[in-house]
Formats: C-alpha cells, structure tokens, sequence
C-alpha cells in the first residue's frame, strides 16, 4: 500500500472511531474492518459526482449494512459531499446529518435507508433492474447515457437475512451483470463468532444463484481487492459477490477479530491503544492529514470531470435525438402527463359486478399508456392480482426493454426491489400480492414511507371473502396494521369507479408509498361512486332530511351492504347518510370544513362497517358509535356464507343502527 | 409398480380431484403429481398411529404447501384416522374438517397449519430441533423412546420464500439429521413456469447450506422414491433434500405439466378424461376400491403394532427410570409448577432502576430453574435481549442437551421454529429480537396465534427510546399490530415486578402466545407495581378524595411518568388516578366489575401515554380522553433527548390533563 493510500484509508477508520468515541454509541467494528475495501472501490471504481449526488449516470453504492454508517459519512465526508467535520462530529445527535444509520433523503449522497439488515442488498437488486431496463430503453451507439453499476457492501448479517437470500435468486435469475457485491466476511455477528450459527458456505450458495463468486483473502490488500472488483465488472452476464476476509475491528489490539468491537464503542484507553497500533496520531481526533485531503479532492476532481463528458455526451444526445431526450426527461419526472388525468377512458367502467382488482386490471392498462415507465409485477400471483401490463413485455435476462417483472413467490424481496426501483430513478414501480402476504413484505413497506417513495402497492383478497381458502388466506388485522405506518395511503376502493380515482391518487402521491387493498369478489357498479373518493371520504348517499338520523360509514366492498342497509332503515323510516371512506389519510388531508360536512360532529349515531380489524375506526365511529368489523381469524367456506356467518349483511347493519337509535 | 400400489396412488389422486370438483374450489395439480411420493413415504416408512395422532414418538408429517391439503386428508382417511368419506366431500365448506389449508388442531393428523408458504417448512426444522434436545434428554440405551423423524413436503413456492432460506441454512448448521424434506419439484407456479423467476440449482444452494441432495428423475416411480428416503434416512449428520421430478396434475391429458392444474378444478369434461386416462372408474365419484381398503386397513393394523411395541418400551422405561418419566410427563404437561409461582425470587427485585429487559433476564434464570424444558433464544441479539440461559448450554450439532438456541440473523425463521418445538411437544420454546424487528417475523406470529401456541415472544428495545440508532430501529406501531393479532397476549411491564407477573402470565398461558414487550433503558422500581399487573391493568397509585379528577393511563416505560405527572397535577389541586395498563387482553379477560372498577365509565377525563402509536388506545381514552403517543417515524439522537422532543414528560402529560380539565 502506498503511504497516502494507507494514511487515507486510516483516515476513515479513525474518523470513525472518533465519531462512535464521541457520540458513545455506533459500530467502530466494520469502519476498522472494511477501510480498505471501501476506499479501494470509492477511488479506483466509483463513478459519483460530489457536487451532484442526483447524477442519473451515477454508480449506486449502498451500505446494505447500516449500523456501519460512520463508514459511509467518512467518504462522503473525505470526497467533499456537503458533510463537514462538525456533521461527523455530531454522530447520532438531535438534527445531524449523520444519523445513526443512513436514512435517504437526509444526507446527500446516501442512496438508500438502511439499518434492518439485507434491506439494502434487496435495494441494489431492484437498482440494478432499473439500470438495465433505462439503458435498454435509452442508450444508443455511442450514446452509453446510463452506464452505471451498483455496488452493494454487506456483511454476514445481511447474507443470513431471507430477504437476501429472495433478492440474491431473483438477481442471478435475471443475469444482473452490474450488480457487486462485496462481502465483509469478517466471521463475527452480535453474538460472537459465526461458528454459532452460520457455516454455510456462501460462495456455493451464491454460486448456485447464477452469481459469479471471486475471494480476496486479505481485505487490507488493495491491489486484491481491486483486481477482484476488476473481474466484476467484466462479467456481464452474472452478478458478483466478492468475498473480502476482513477482521472486524482492524487495528484495535484487544477487540479486532472479537464481537467487543462490534457495536459499541471502543472506549479512550483502546482507541489510544489502536492509533499506536496503526502508527496514527494520538491527537487531534478527527484528524485528516493534509496529503489525505488534497488525495480525495484530486479524485473528486477527477469525478466532477467525468460527470462533465457526461453532460456534454447528454446535450449531443439530446440534439441528435430529441424525442428520446423528451421521454428521459418524462421518465424521471415524478409529475403524471396531464393526458393521463384527463383519459376518460379510466372512468369507463362496465356497468356490471367485478372484482375491484380487475378493474384495476383494466385500468392499469390505460395508466400504462401514458406512464411507460410503469413497472412492476407481482409475487407469483398475476393471474389473481390482475397486475399484468399486457403488451409491455417482461423484464428478463433476454429481453431488458419489458415492464412486467417476475418477482416469484418472493414477497420480502419484491417490497423491497421495488423500493430499489423507485430509488434509482426513472422507472415508476408497482408491487402486488394478496393482502395477507402484505406480512411477508411489511420491512420495506415501512422503510419505502420512511424514505418518502411513490411505490404503489396493489394488494388484492381484501377480506374473508376470499372464502374457500380459510383463515391463512384471510386478511383481518393487515389492513389496519398499513393504516398504521406512518406516510402510507392506504385506500380502498368500492367499485370500479373508485378504484380509478385510488389509481389516480396513487399515481399523483410524491411523498411516499400508497396501497391499494382490493376484492376478489365481485362488487357491483355502485350509483354515484365518483372521482370525489380521491377525498379519501365524501357523502354517497344523502339523507332525504335536513340531517341524517344515523351515519352509515363503509369501505371497498362493504359500501354496497351500506347502501342495501340504507333501504331497509328508509322502510322503518329512519333517514341514513352513506359515506364511502375509502381512504383515512386522504380524508385526514381535506380541510376540516369538508371533513365536518362529510361527518358532522354533531351527528353522533354512525355505524362503521368493514371487513377487517376494528382498530384505527374507533375515531369515525366516536363514542355512541357502532363498529361492524372482524377482529378474529376467518374460516374456510365460500365468502357468500361466510358473510352471512360474520354479520356482514344489510340486515346486520340496519339492525345495529336501529339500536343505536333506541339508546 | 404393483396394481394395489397403483391402485391406491389412483386412489388418492381421485379423491383429491373430486373434491376439488364438488367444492368448485381447490388444488388438485399437487395431489394428483404427488400422490406418488407421499404414498411411499405413508405407506413404507411413516411411524404414526392413526387411533393415536398425538403419539409422541410418530414421525412428523408436515405439508408445507398447505394448498395441496386433499393430499393429506386423503391419506388421513384411508389410514383411518376420523375424517370420513363424507368429510372430504364437505371439503372447504363452513364447519367441515376438511378446510382449504390445513389447519392444526382441527382436524386429527394434521401437525401444522400452513398455506403461507415456507412456513411449514421451518415448522419441521424446528421439530427436528426438539427432537434431538428430547432424545439426548431422555433416551437411554435399549430405550429410544424419542426415535422419530420429520418429512416435510415442498413445493417451488415453499423453496423460494426466505423463510426456507434462513431455516434450511439453520438447519445444515444444526446437523438435523432427522430432518428430510421432499421436495415437489414440477417447475411449475401460479404464473407458469418456474423458467421465468426460478432458475436457480435448488440442489447446489442446499447442498452449500449442508444438506444431503439426493434425486429421483421419476416422481411415480415408487421403488426410486424409497431408495432415497432410505438413504436419506442412513444419513445421520445431516438434513437431506430428495428432489423429485413430478408431473403437476398427472393424469390430466390436457392440464397436466401446466399452471392450469394448480389451483382451480380440472372440470367435468377434464375430470373424464383424466380418469379414462389413468385407467380410472368414471363413477362413482369419491371411489375407494375395496382392495385399496383393505390394504390400508392391514397398513394401519401394523401401525398400531408399532404404537403398541413403543408403548410397552415405555411402560418398561418407566419402571426403570421412575425420575426420567416424571420428567418426561413434566416436560409434556402444559401446567407450569406450583414451586414457580410461589418462587419468592422472582419478586426479589434490586431496588434501582433497570431496563425491564435486564429485570427479564434475570426472571428467567430463576424460571429455568423451575422449567427445564424452556428452550430458546434470539437472533443474534442475546446479548441485547437478555434471554441467554446460564448454564443450560448451547444446542449445537455437537450438543443436543443445550437449552440455549442461537437463530442467527434469521427473525423470520426464527418464529416459525420457535413454532415448530411448541408443535412438537415437550418444550416451551421462547423467541426474542428487538420489537422492530418483530416485523420481519410477523407471518409466523400470526400463525402462532390462530393455532393457540404457547410461545413466548420478548421483544426489547420498545420505543423510540432505543435512541441513537434511529428510525429503522425504533418501533412506532409495533405495539398496535401485535394488539391487533387476534389470540395474541401482548405486555409491557413498567419495571421489575410487573415484568415477572408478565412472564408468570405468559408461562400461565395454554391457548396461545404472548409477547413481552421490553425496554431497552433503564426505568425506576416503581412503589406499588405487583402481581396485580397480570390482570392486565390495576390502579397503581390512587385518588386521595371519593373519585378522581382525571385518570392517567400509561404502559411500560410511560408508568413512571405518569406517577410524576400526579405529582404534578397535585400541586395544582388535581387529584388523579393513575393506572398501570401493561395488557390489553389480560383487562379484556377480567371481570366487567373489576373492569369498572379500575376504568369507571363516569370518569371521562383520561390521559393515555404510550410511546407507540394511538392505534388501538381509543376505547381506554374515551371520547372526551386525550392519548399521548407517537405516530411518524423516530429519530437519532439520545433517548432522553427525544423523550423531550417528542413531549414523553411528565409536564406534559399534566398539560394535557389540565387542559382536559379546563374543557
């Protein structure tokens, strides 16, 4: 190793054991360990523009483990992203730039949240697709516009981790030649050595995937490691997994190669003990050296440099093919085309019973028309989710220009690939399942709303109803569990008309992830069902009074039993306002002055009927209010007899207004 | 293969294809490709007694893809077990024993419930894992009395969720060499070939988790299959997969070897056609020749011989090792020992503060004491959770009588495994991760608690006071989506002495799983908690005049600033109830006078604190109440900094109260 180069890479490991020294708190162990791989890949490999961290033609690099965060901060730092010496030294304080674990959107030049482990491998997964299918679609001869790899650093946590292991298949299935990955094979989890309970052997593993596997057996080796990246990116037919042995904590002499060094900080006497160790300066701490400085600012120049033949390749390719240029452009806008708002061909609704889910089967196919960057699939499941894009394709390892991907019975994975998707740029993603599977999947949901990503999730099998399969099959407390995480949109929609104004809403959401929870059932076309359910809640049917006697509150498939019950109570002459709630969030955004004529305050008899879980309705029903849900496990019968075995019928609800109006 | 033989295979497949057809409804594609196989294995080495389906030393039987059940019911009732022919012609309809998946503890014979795929299959590495704890416990030379094997059955779907992943890594790890799994390889899913997402070497990936591979190119080929389950069962040291090449929907001249045949009927005209094909009686429907009857009946006449020798083995045992079968009948009771509940040491609580995780851990070393046969662990956080066992040993390959499991990075696996030991008998199995993390694990939580399995969850760090690591690691509506699994106990003691009543609830519990929720910082010993918190919620500190003037209702950490807030509140001439709240459904179970007792309906001035989402507090805090909790994500800074921040005080909640008041 060359002097600068071994002062540089002490540099990062120090900066972060300062950082985790002074915050009292982090994980020095990978920083220490994995230096030298990292500053290997960020200065002879990685194509990045500090000064433009949102450079589409940019290499991705995602710290799949995140706890390794100081790691990250120290090169975002060292390369001149907008990350000062002070930013590092508040390290997991109130309002820093460097939080505990990187969090996207936060800090520039952090390319995805990571922290629950092999999140961000299934991220770089779905990154590699939306590389592949861009430069399908937009480079030409001597127009390499997208270009880029994605380099995804993990380490044996994340490789124990299921999702990485869907991720991994799914990768090597597709042929993800840009895809590498490197292995901080260090031995060492929590709980102390790997011997405990990992002795698998990776590289078979991987290599069985379709994955091309190449070792470094000394992570302080530059040159290794190198080469091995090197032979990475000559593969074009498969992803790379490289496996660095590293010793976790390197340089520390009582904790490297231990769990001690980990996740906690080494405390003063050890630091002290490990820049002796390393021949590094007791004092200041957070020390750069001047040479490392003017070392990263050559190479940052050097990058900028590259970023400019980019833009000037782009402005070529943008004279010489305008038409492209104008759909890149489109592509990596997150407004909806205007033509698409206004399709009336999305409110043509045949006027017959259908399941919400083929509807919006049949309207995916006019979004799609205007939005071709539309991307997504399901898992293992289209034929039920009715998600396919007909026409558009499928993504494979033989044709990279489709927009319909396979994700496999892999619901983990495909949640977070398509977070990855979204995260890369370019390409609107869209992800479905039965909503009881919304379980297997609920790690990215909830990181996709933490990172603000407009994913639309499409889950269908909304209710007992699904019948015949039984209670395994039978979503009862999903639907409240989404309602439950933060910046998600959950909507369900009553009919086909509706479900086109969910679609709409889902399509114009920028701030984070929606879900659309749709039957299996036949529902009918509901009269007056209208594009007012982009409201999230708007009144369906008026009572014929002054003010209604009672309030009757519904959701999906449960609006028409409102309307039945609507009848009956009309026939014992009681005046009943229905109001289709499709969406709590949507609702919750209106001004208060629509929400109080939606759901006068001062009507207090409502009856609520959904089926699902009673939580999160108590609010909509308030406290002389009735919940019609379903808050125990269903059963396996056809969903008409289960219906009527659960109480969800007109019969029902008029029966339990009728009592609310006694008390 | 001999015409009985073949006759029976017809037999079962023929079953499954009419019941398929009668309930409209169903999957005939895996019965009719697997009925082979799973003929073999039933008929040729499955140790069970269908008069005595909870035998303990039977073999396991696991579907892992639950979709197939007419497999298993047809192989249940010709074994004769109690499920008639009129049964399976109830298949799928309300109130049958013959529901869509499988469910346990409904019908006799049917070992787990599974549908969600994967999760059968980590069922059975869990059964295999309690196996071997149980035989080093009790086995002695001349008497195996614990002698048994588990066989699980899998399809591709089973094979490419992670939770197979994580469990079949786990397992090679572990050495289970009574672990075999059958694997249904027909390379086709629900959207068609496995060519378009699974193109992995399934062999190669299990061999590099450890596993025997072994093949069978024919799937009816009877002789073939035997071979290699005896081989497999001859390989002691390690889990073996066969993967058998099977035709889906065999028989079908039209569907068989496609999607088609998954999963809806064939259809009357196919269902002829099939039945012609095979050389198979038109009529009637639901035929079982007499022949097939009988060599069934001569089957299970064997079986029940075998049934016989173990139970003489054991009577024999028993005599010898009067200690060893006290223990044995301990281990399989589900009382847990009088000396433990009146164990003083639990109460013996340090008078300083600590975090209720660490007052957990201390509670289940003097638990072991009592139960020997709690086994568990967590993944790869031990040394955060607290849930190591002192001195009860580690189960590894090299030894079986360790209490103390280590899951790895693997939380979804690890609830389904966790699972898997409770199904098995003998154990009681505990899992803990921190409660973010129960996401990654939810599917086998659920499962859990819709088959009323006693396992114990212990999630730690609780809050958003895990602090510096941030929003991926602090939970938010954890809490509220593990309240909203129906048949699930959740509670979060306030400190030391609430957190041993929840445990003794927890061991109390018969009917379904619990989950300790645990803090990760410090909290006070708190004057007045006691047993009473395992009534779900109590008055820990009260009113000085006839009724109070505000109730102040907190869980866990939030206890303690409650208690502060009615010091507050006193000053200002406010006399408040304060009420410790640990469960939900431990108050939901009290009676409605002790329930009015500690909520009086006419107190309507109430203040909830929560450190979670409001989710799920409304009914407590009532229409004119106030919850105090936290619904977007967390952030990373020290605990106490965004206890501040986030208005966790106790001058807060004495605003709010006094607000209320005003109101």
């Amino acid at each position: 190793m060359r002097a600068i180069e071994e002062s540089a890479v002490n540099t990062i490991r120090f900066l972060a054991v300062d950082a985790v020294e002074k915050a009292n708190s982090g994980h020095p162990g990978l920083p220490m360990g994995g230096a030298a791989m990292a500053y290997v890949l960020w200065t002879r490999f990685l194509r990045h523009s500090p000064r433009h961290p949102d450079w589409p033609d940019r290499d991705r690099f995602i710290l799949s483990a995140g706890h390794g965060s100081m790691l990250l901060y120290a090169l975002l730092h060292l390369f001149g992203y907008p990350l000062s010496l002070d930013d590092l030294k508040q390290f997991r304080q109130w309002g820093s730039l460097t939080p505990g674990h990187p969090e996207y959107g936060h800090t520039a030049g952090v390319e995805t949240t990571t922290g629950p482990l092999g999140q961000g491998f299934a991220n770089a997964v779905g990154m590699a697709i939306a590389t592949e299918r861009l430069a399908a679609e937009f480079n030409r001869p001597g127009f390499p516009i997208v270009n880029h790899y994605t380099y995804v650093y993990c380490g044996d946590g994340c490789l124990m981790e299921g999702v990485t292991a869907e991720a991994a298949s799914l990768a090597g299935h597709l042929q993800l030649g840009r895809l590498i990955c490197l292995y901080d094979d260090n031995n060492i989890t929590i709980d102390g050595s790997t011997d405990i309970a990992f002795t698998e052997d990776v590289g078979k593993r991987f290599s069985a995937y379709g994955w091309q596997v190449l070792s470094v057996e000394d992570g302080n080796n530059l040159d290794s490691i190198a080469g091995a990246i090197e032979e990475a990116r000559q593969e074009t037919k498969k992803p790379s997994l490289i496996m660095v042995k590293t010793l976790i904590g390197f340089g520390s002499p009582n904790k490297q190669g231990k769990a001690a060094s980990h996740g906690a900080p080494l405390g003063p006497e050890e630091v002290k003990l490990a820049k002796k160790n390393l021949g590094w300066p007791l004092e200041p701490d957070f020390y750069v050296p001047e040479a490392v400085r003017k070392h990263f600012a050559a190479l940052a120049a050097r990058l900028e440099e590259k970023k400019k033949e980019w833009d000037k390749m782009f402005a070529e390719y943008r004279r010489k093919y305008p038409e492209l240029a104008a759909a890149w452009d489109a592509w990596h806008s997150q407004e909806i085309p205007r033509e698409l708002e206004k399709d009336i061909e999305l409110w043509q609704i045949p006027d017959k019973p259908a399941a919400t889910r083929v509807s919006s089967g049949d309207i995916m196919q006019v979004v799609a028309r205007h939005l071709p960057n539309l991307v997504g699939g399901s898992a293992d499941l289209n034929a039920s989710t009715k998600t396919y894009l007909k026409g558009y394709g499928d993504f494979q390892a033989g044709n990279r220009k489709g927009n319909n991907l396979y994700f496999g019975v892999r619901e983990h994975a495909m949640g977070a690939v398509a977070s990855g998707i979204s995260l890369h740029g370019g390409l609107r993603p869209y992800a479905s399942t039965f909503l009881v599977f919304f379980d297997y999947m609920k790690p990215p949901v909830r990181l996709a709303a933490m990172m603000g990503l407009p994913v639309i999730y499409i889950f269908t099998h909304d209710s007992f109803s699904v019948g015949e399969d039984g209670p395994t099959h039978q979503p009862v407390e999903q639907l409240a569990n989404l309602r439950s995480i933060p910046n998600l949109c959950v909507i369900r929609p009553a009919d086909g008309r509706e479900t086109a104004a969910a679609w709409l809403a889902a399509l114009r959401r920028k701030e984070g992830p929606t879900a659309l929870i749709l039957t299996r059932q036949d529902v009918p076309q509901l009269s007056g069902t209208s594009r007012e359910a982009e409201k999230g809640a708007y009144i369906l049917d008026r009572e014929k009074g002054p003010k209604p006697d009672v309030i009757l509150i519904a959701s999906g498939s449960e609006v028409w039993l409102a309307l039945q019950a609507k009848e009956l109570l009309k026939e014992k002459g009681v005046d009943a306002r229905v109001i289709s709630m499709p969406s709590h969030e949507l609702f919750q955004s209106q001004s208060p002055a629509y929400r109080e004529e939606v759901l006068p305050a001062a009507i207090k008899k409502r009856v609520v009927i959904e089926a699902g879980h009673s939580m999160g309705w108590e609010p909509y029903a308030g406290s002389e209010g009735a919940v019609i849900s379903f808050d125990s496990f269903g059963a396996s019968a056809p969903g008409e007899v289960l219906r009527q075995k659960f109480g969800f019928t007109a019969e029902n609800i008029a029966a339990r207004a009728l009592k609310l109006l006694e008390s």
